[in-house]
């Protein structure tokens, strides 16, 4: 898994068939680089997340047919106190 | 997802048997790298997209047997105001 | 197969079903980089582990259904004396 | 997908189980890296061509049991004009 | 594929049930990077062998589960003379 945080949000109208109801999230991986990953926790700008990619993101959909999904928010990451 | 903008067409005239109707279109990703994702959207030079990679872009299409087909362009970027 | 030294214990309350009983494991791979395992071995702060990447990580779980894991720890690298 | 140019033949005689008729090729990735493909479609030293990476790879083959390949040319790219 | 030279043996005593015959070797990359790749050929150091990762590696074993090996070793190469 990848560790990051959330800085916006990415809308896509024009799409193909198959994606579920979430969000198109970026992500400012720790190190820098960015990816786009699915969220379904309604994660918000600023929150540090945990995320799985490939097609372990979309086989955790339930639907028969997996979604062109290649990058999951699977948790929230707790506060350290 | 990664994200991208398209930057041309890839010919292929002679190539192995199961790929399906669309376009291979090169995208240079944000950061400055570039593939080549399949597209079934009518993308176009210039416009900004997210792409899925790995089995996931091939598992999208509905034929019983996946095409080789490892990036798919999934949507298109919506403009932000 | 990955190789890397434990760090620190990543902890997510919030997260999406489906995620098997362990712990998320912060790792430090040989070279610098670093991700988040998932790991049922027990595995230390300080341990030398092994770790593999991608859907085989969450194949190894018995469940029907393969949880949202992208890495895994499938061992612990002995002393060499 | 990924683009190169083929650079030189790859044999090896001492082998696993399974892996089907055809060749493995060097190929020069644009940027600069390489990678060894597996070629059924006879390409030619200095050929450009697209492919593909990952579980798709294998997955092109018609066995019923996917070999070990994990990178495939899946075509040949026209030259511009 | 990748190609890289076998440079020394991993021994994991204390690991996750499922690993199949064989041995963990550190290859050398060519280009410089290291992993951990499975062998089941016998190959030895300074062997100059073909790599395979990913699922594709798991799948490649005739086992009903796939075990958890993200790379394999699928041949040594030949020396050209």
């Amino acid at each position: 898994m990848l560790r990051g945080t959330v800085t916006s949000s990415v809308w896509s109208t024009k799409r193909v068939e198959g994606i579920p109801a979430g969000a198109f999230l970026e992500v400012e991986l720790d190190g820098g680089a960015r990816l786009i990953a699915f969220d379904v926790l309604g994660s918000g700008i600023g929150e540090r997340v945990l995320i799985v990619q490939g097609s372990v993101a979309a086989s955790w959909f339930p639907a028969q047919k997996s979604p062109p999904i290649d990058a999951l928010i699977i948790g929230s990451i707790d506060e350290t106190v």
